[in-house]
């Protein structure tokens, strides 16, 4: 079974489970005092500044919720997109475990302004209302748009003139990097992030995500933060050692390309058809149409993926590290005959 | 490196590695809809009865928090032995998920009685004090000892008497039904238990527990308790192809039979050494004992193991599946080396 | 000091406190065993229904987050207009103890629509996403508005047909009966309601709301919610006693009958002022308006009140259980001499 | 009906109800900003010294949850003696709201010891372990007892030297006061402790306790976290004026001292009974004792008391500010009488 459902619905790519094959020797100290660990963070450094401080998780939510446990008590609120993956896709888990309000702003792609942040700094110091104190954006958001480093960099300071921080969920920071061509760091510790999400299930581990902390003082409690929370591995090397994969040669990058690749491709190769509209730019590895929904249900037996929204009929088509030309190519023949069918005909 | 500190030190039985590697082909759906967890669900009922409902997880505290945030709300309390790993090593995550006051007894050996529970259970119905709601025990025990299906049934029956549950930490529940020689089902299931973390990491596995609800209503919202507590996968094949390796051939209660042997194995060559006084009954895979603590350091540089009681002197050494005899013997030759010279000779 | 800041900044009805005088005599048994609660039960079982079920609470936050807790788990949302109390003046800590997200809904006019609250209901058993349990309405509403009994009842049905409870928020109850010139139990218990916070203190108390339980699950576990969230007082006769001084002769409800004349005294008088645009129907005991900015802060010197929209220039003016028409008289010809100025002459 | 159950089940002292009523005039600032708590906290840095930051609230609980949600993150650990009211009398509001685990030690008397707390510092900087980040110790005690300042600040010092706050419960701190004939400060402020819940309730008030911080850091966010957690009144000048009135003329302190004289009358009454062991020193309002368990239903019936132990027949009679001499004396002539006739004759 291959389709676009899901970066999710991907396995692992090759070299990641060899690296966990590699790393399965012996006995390693545990919860991540190995030198596989040892060997992430240091790559981790390279890529996000030598004041870097890593700590390696289960899953995406792990980060984010760590993340935000680490910027703000419970009576502090968190501004995001109104689609951001924190606000809509964790099972409340981060007003549950941080306590905090998500203050989520309808956006059109999936990417917070400053203005659209100021309009939800209010009653700053008044002891009834919750306090903005953190910003929590996706790159590549959700929608597959992808912030530039000077739109990152003025979210920062917004954030840093209010007393706030900035949080990037990066789940798919790896296709932010090959959509703008650019260092990890430029877009993340160079342009005023305080903490990154910095996702690898979704380009080609088995499980496992780093959390980047930019801000030193966020270190503080950490530890325990991680722990508390249940994402302390007692196996810490097999993380690690797929991180080390994804990292020491670049994998992360090539995948992301060939992904986000895909995305494009497809973009190309269904945006003139009559009978789809194409509602976000491709910038990463995905897009978003809409097609006639009485279409769906049969495109979707034999490629799978998800309707996006059920009012407007929109999808979405995720590209994955191991979606191949060819695939494109038929998933987008298949779009064209069932769109150029007239419905019910 | 090799050593008896944990059998979290050790790596992955080969098998695991090789069936996450076989489960790595085509796309498969995310969050545990996949046929792996299927199978492992039902090699799970195959162990447990056609009515246990399980859930794959991360982490042991994961499987054991949400397991407690089933049974209680926060107003409820969990009685458990003062050595329980719920109430020494989870970083307090049991008290910040499900809001309960552990009630946490001393016990000689890590296992609670029906005497010392029912001193626990008190005040019941005064909304002034915490009501007691599930008792939590360890099988096989922080301590190595293990809990006979009698004793487990006893404590079912005193549960249900008092509108409690009963959950067992089953992180190395294959020690304890090798100890038994006894089907998981017997000192489960059979025996009243309402919930069962069943552990796999220290069995061989790169990572993934399983959370096994014998009482149907638990079930109820476990779902979401998986999902908030951020302990459900996004590549939920990998966890659920191991739990098939450990259970379709019965790997997993090989491998715990192997250790418990080495725990044996190791107790007899040590029990009579002057110098060494075990101070619990080896019934699964660890001995603990006191020597000098002057000759600990030393041996410790040799063989990794850990000191329980910086007081007493006294330290657990534990077997794994992947201790070898030759090991065994080795570390023993080390110890009686160790003890025979005089401290500070 | 006198103005129309808010019905929290008026004292206690001298019937109140003599009340608390009367009780003050001998020993009474604490925490709620005592005759005054008995009787203040009685009293609120006679306005709601013989199934009513109270529990005396401090405050207002207190009551919705006691029955916010009764209602749902962590990983439920709660329904609510954007402008609700529980949404932006609690400091949020319905999030933190409750666990759950609220789902907060523009409105124009404070009041929730099932329309509205059908558009939140998604993704009902989607183990990622919150799960809908609670509506919680206002009544009267923050912007001074009244749900009808019909209105209620519509909303009560949309919960219940959706495996959800509705909650009313009724800080302000008393002016709702009072504008609707019905008993309480018509558009609470009758209209389907499942739990009511019960006001006392914005209508005359020192301090003290009843939470009133229709539903009788919800009494489940409630004393232990009430002590937990600390809204357990000791000596409790001394909120009873408030209360039944409100309920025995109908104090409560000649009060807020006096305080929305008063309301509605003040927008006759300022409704045909030309530099007054009164922007919400007043229904209760408060007028919403727009003015100048730059006459407020004058008339604020004068009369004490809010400013509600620093954006529009639109203010609050709230009427108390203790406004005379004397004042409201003297702060309407305030207001007239203050708009007929042009600003900056 | 009068009796030695509790000093929550004695009403307001007079002085008290008429400050409230004096204080019902015109309108005043909600929420605090009043000239009643202007003045409260006046006096109170006149007891505390002047950098005591004070907050009114609530109850007890909400007292000492704040604080100690002031004082700790959710990893974080509360030393407190067994039979501390945070540990066994707050519903487990502590472990809910602050998330922290408590670790309770049994003492034979309810203080604890720099040997006590010491034990209970343990695997400092493990990120397995919850982390101690505060001593809580009652002052007087649940059983009777009172620290003297040496005491006190043995534990504050303690506290200090491992990056620890020194809480006091001053739920009966006036007790305290009495008993150690000395000013507040020289306990508290003088002694190193860094916040108190001073307690007015048992103390002849309505409701209202005082927070009072002693060190400065505490206070960052400490209104939020007030607000959040319920426990800011609305009508913030009636829990002041109560404080006004106890502590403008040392009323708190005369009823304080007459208390804890009626306790040690009592004592000194009982003490020789034959059939009566007073089981803790008698330094505050309260005695213990261990009577025949037979007679003291009998006993109760007439004047109403708790039994504290069931298995030992150990009771506790609690004098207040309204016990008279002829009740202490009548009360002792009861116990003498029901104490010299043999059980079952």
């Amino acid at each position: 079974m291959k389709g676009f459902a899901s970066d999710n619905y991907s396995g692992a790519h090759p070299a990641v489970l060899e690296a966990m094959t590699a790393a399965n020797a012996e006995h390693a100290v545990a919860y991540g005092a190995d030198r596989w660990t040892a060997r992430a963070q240091e790559l981790l450094r390279e890529q996000f500044g030598e004041l870097a401080q890593s700590y390696l998780v289960f899953n995406g939510t792990g980060a984010n919720v760590c993340i935000l446990r680490a910027m703000c008590r419970p009576w502090h609120a968190v501004i995001c997109a109104a689609s951001a993956h924190v606000n809509v896709d964790e099972g409340g888990a981060p007003e549950f475990l941080v306590g905090a309000k998500l203050l989520d702003l309808p956006t059109p792609d999936g990417k917070l302004t400053p203005e659209l942040v100021r309009s939800a700094v209010t009653r700053v110091g008044d002891e009834h209302a919750v306090q903005a104190r953190a910003i929590s954006i996706s790159q590549s958001t959700e929608l597959g748009t992808v912030y530039t480093p000077a739109e990152v960099r003025a979210l920062a300071d917004l954030a840093h003139a209010h007393d706030m921080y900035l949080h990037v969920d990066g789940a798919r920071l790896a296709n932010a990097a090959a959509a703008l061509d650019s260092d990890l760091r430029v877009f993340t510790t160079d342009a005023g992030v305080d903490a990154v999400s910095f996702g690898g299930t979704k380009n080609g581990m088995v499980f496992g995500e780093a959390v980047v902390l930019l801000a030193p003082e966020l270190a503080e409690g950490f530890p325990w933060i991680r722990k508390q929370s249940m994402q302390l591995a007692s196996k810490g090397r097999f993380a690690a050692a797929q991180f080390v994969a994804l990292l020491e040669d670049d994998l992360w990058l090539r995948s992301a390309r060939h992904a986000n690749a895909m995305g494009a491709r497809l973009a190309r190769a269904v945006s003139d058809l009559p009978g789809v509209r194409v509602t976000q730019p491709t910038q990463a590895n995905v897009v978003f149409a809409t097609i006639d929904p009485a279409v769906t249900p049969g495109l979707q037996a034999e490629w799978p993926f998800y309707v996006w929204d059920e009012a407007t009929g929109e999808v979405r088509w995720m590209c994955s590290w191991d979606t191949s030309p060819e695939e494109v190519d038929a998933f987008a023949a298949s779009i064209a005959a069932a769109v150029s069918v007239p419905a019910g005909a």
